[in-house]
């Protein structure tokens, strides 16, 4: 199993202080937001499912991965019927397809690649999260993000033990140090958008 | 809501004896193509969340939905698990092409013809489900199959209200009418290779 130092070392940099000052100047967008993350994030885990329906590991753990990020999309759905605000489409922020373009095309580097690209997504939200539990102003809300943060901790250790599971741990390390290096930077700029990756 | 007759008159033309006979033969195959189903079944619900985001309706119960068929989906796969069977491709048969085909590419005629698609083929795999709770030789597999049925009723009766909730009626009838007519013709014949739609 991922040890916990393992954990804490997959980000390179943590969030700047201009990131949760904009996340709490604009909540309604950041819940927003934060519903299609979550239906991406089930998205992402059933896709691995479809491009290697023989890789029983992934199979069983990304299943699991998927219910509960249907379970997390509900939840903010719920929050965003509270609040009044209708689900709308909305322009992601560069973060996403930045990273997709580190992605190598050819297998098997290309499995390597986006289990450690989704593996430092979720280390990423799992940490603006965690941010916003702590500086949210309504308390309800923010209780509801500290809530979230013990399954997506589990979701990137899962992705990095499945990176672990079929490849060398020195090449894992290797890449996911370079990868975490290109995750760092996208978000050494501030994105004018509010977003749970801006 | 959907009344009872309009649900049992989805379907034009009742599956044949001989699907069955081919199923009860192959019970290890069908066990491995009915993982596949529950998979693309999950599938199917998130991509109509990620097309039409902003329906609101829509992506509440196809959340509850996807969250279902993965739920079906690690069951078959603990089904496949133990009788030893591993996860594999499969050559999809015709069935689920030929209905695409179907849709008209244009919305919003799209939305319409992927929703009673979506309906027909869950109430197909309703129907054959039944059957081999029905017929299936071994009693624990065949409680299993049993135990899918509910749901799957359910499934194939939200993806027809959701049509009901977008479209005139007279227009959904009318469409059904045609595409569950090709949906029994290209059952008509039965595919060689044992499938859950053969
Ligand atoms: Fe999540
Ligand atoms: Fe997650
Ligand atoms: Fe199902
Ligand atoms: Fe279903």
């Amino acid at each position: 199993m991922i040890s916990t130092t393992a954990k804490i070392n997959l980000l390179k940099k943590p969030t700047q202080d201009s990131w949760i000052e904009q996340a709490i100047a604009n909540l309604d967008l950041i819940l927003l937001d934060h519903s299609h993350c979550e239906r991406k994030a089930a998205g992402a885990a059933i896709n691995f499912m479809f491009r290697y329906p023989s890789h029983a590991p992934l199979v069983r753990k990304l299943t699991a991965i998927a219910q509960e990020e249907l379970e997390h999309f509900e939840l903010v759905n719920q929050w965003l019927d509270r609040r009044g605000i209708p689900l709308a489409p909305l322009n992601p922020p560069p973060y996403g397809s930045t990273l997709k373009a580190q992605v190598r095309p050819q297998e098997p580097h290309r499995l390597l690649d986006s289990l450690l690209m989704t593996a430092l997504i979720e280390a990423r939200s799992h940490e603006r999260l965690g941010l916003l539990g702590e500086h949210c102003p309504d308390p309800e809300l923010a209780k509801f993000y500290r809530s979230l943060m013990a399954s997506e901790a589990r979701h990137y250790g899962i992705y990095w033990v499945l990176a672990d599971t079929y490849f060398d741990r020195d090449l894992v390390q290797q890449r996911l140090d370079e990868l975490a290096t290109v995750e760092s930077e996208i978000l050494s700029t501030l994105h004018p958008e509010p977003r749970i990756h801006s």
